[in-house]
């Protein structure tokens, strides 16, 4: 019952996505659609989805548009960020402006925020105001990762505010007008979003572990180059983790010692313990929500965001 | 009477343009900052302000976060535009990118572009409409613009959509948002946003000749850039005009050349034909409008717009 109500929302999501970016400036249409037919995983529309029947919501169509509002922040953040970080692969196909070139790209980013405006303007100021704010939140984490990663220094303060900014905020936005829009109390809004706020800061520790540990195959996408941050680590795009340590290291690539020295440092298990950490409060959040299945949706989603490999 | 209303509510619009881009990311207030201190001739602003007071608006502090609004997306297109263009200066002073990098640029422009949809928020799902649509096409318009400048060809149709979407459209979302607020009839919120609109295009036909014929000090940047799209005639930057074109000939410079070609072959007399012909059409819009001072300033704007030599 759960899995066809949240399968039809977030088909509904697809087509929403889908159908805003349709632009007759053709480029606009293919660089928006490019990315978003790349198959992400949606966990963010999943979220506002699961939130809106958690507070009993009834009807999907409902809140798919404010799914589809928030994986299009997410889209058009991915863009901008390619162009940043130089990177050429993104979910195992060819990045915006590896394909469009900078100019386009840059153009591409600008359209899909549009297209974020565009999908929430017919929902109300306080709606607006949550959207804005974590817009807003997302942009100014990934201004103080880029600072973090120019002056080489990252303490752990700092990197728990970008988490939280370039990351959570969005998580938490969308569930709070899930909520919300089902017309739930403020007691059971807050829970919810702060099971997704803290979902997002468990999925981001993960992520940023995989950037460093995982499979580039199975991640679509060069390993290291969020560590890299502009200094490319391309042999890894086409090979396992050792040989690819092993090639760069050989051919004495910083990113790569540094890669390796931090699968041995213990430093990935302290990052999986802080992982479990915020995870522990995203299930204790849960606690005071009644049962439903959408709320035993939320619990898997922990996780499957804890063990996910790409 | 009017010229005291006019200024307070742009001193309110400057109040807010300047508070909401306020960060506790230093770099993003700073660089917000830089081009909204500039000095911007803040006429989108004012044509918000003008036709809300020609509608009967009586508070102006009402329209004043909707100027703002107009205003913010011209500034973040702005930091954008000069990244793809590769401009170094802008109103006399260095552009953002050249002054903190291409990437804080990037999130920068980003950034304001969050603003915008902070500013417009409290105001309800008609107005976020018409914002949004009008941010859309202003992207449309720059994709337009990039596109026929790599193919190297434009046609007179391709041109008029260019400045429609890119510049006019904006001009009329804002005077038409203006217009709402202070509850004119439709009839009333057509002719004012009729008017807008038309002079959007007088002024982006003035900008494109300007950008040919223009003093480079006046301008407070290089003339030619336009033209040049990335090509750079960065020579132009401390000189006058006919010392930059000889200088630039000389050394071969396909963008001098062009220049000088397009001074001569009389197709900047076409164009400013054109200007004057939108100009007619802003004038002939303003024709139903009962006569007020805002109504005799917005008639002003008209000249002020076809005469302005910066």
């Amino acid at each position: 019952m759960l899995t066809n109500t949240l399968a039809s929302g977030l088909e509904i999501v697809e087509k929403e996505l889908q159908s805003v970016v349709n632009s007759d400036v053709d480029i606009l249409t293919d660089a928006g659609l490019h990315l978003i037919k790349s198959g992400g995983k949606r966990l963010r529309p999943q979220l506002s989805i699961l939130a809106y029947l958690a507070a009993g919501g009834e009807n999907v169509a409902e809140v798919a548009p404010i799914g589809a509002a928030i994986e299009m922040v997410h889209t058009a953040t991915l863009v901008h960020d390619d162009i940043n970080d130089h990177s050429m692969m993104r979910r195992g196909k060819l990045t915006v402006h590896a394909k469009w070139g900078r100019t386009f790209a840059l153009l591409a980013g600008d359209y899909l925020f549009t297209k974020v405006y565009e999908l929430m303007a017919p929902f109300g100021a306080e709606y607006n105001v949550i959207m804005s704010d974590a817009c807003t939140k997302l942009v100014e984490g990934e201004t103080l990762q880029a600072q973090a990663a120019k002056a080489g220094e990252m303490d752990r303060e700092t990197y728990k505010t970008i988490i939280s900014r370039k990351t959570a905020s969005l998580f938490e936005a969308g569930a709070r007008m899930g909520a919300m829009l089902a017309g739930a109390e403020e007691k059971l809004i807050e829970a919810l979003s702060s099971y997704a706020y803290n979902l997002g800061l468990t999925f981001q520790i993960v992520d940023d572990i995989l950037d460093i540990i995982g499979d580039p195959e199975t991640m679509g996408k060069p390993v290291g180059t969020d560590l890299a941050q502009n200094r490319g680590v391309t042999a890894a795009q086409n090979g396992g983790l050792d040989e690819v340590a092993t090639a760069v290291a050989e051919a004495d690539d910083p990113i790569a010692q540094m890669m390796a020295k931090l699968r041995e440092s213990g430093a990935m298990d302290i990052a999986r313990m802080q992982a479990q950490e915020m995870a522990e409060r995203a299930r204790e959040a849960l606690k005071s929500v009644a049962e439903s299945e959408a709320k035993d949706e939320m619990t898997n989603l922990i996780e499957l965001v804890l063990e996910r490999q790409s």
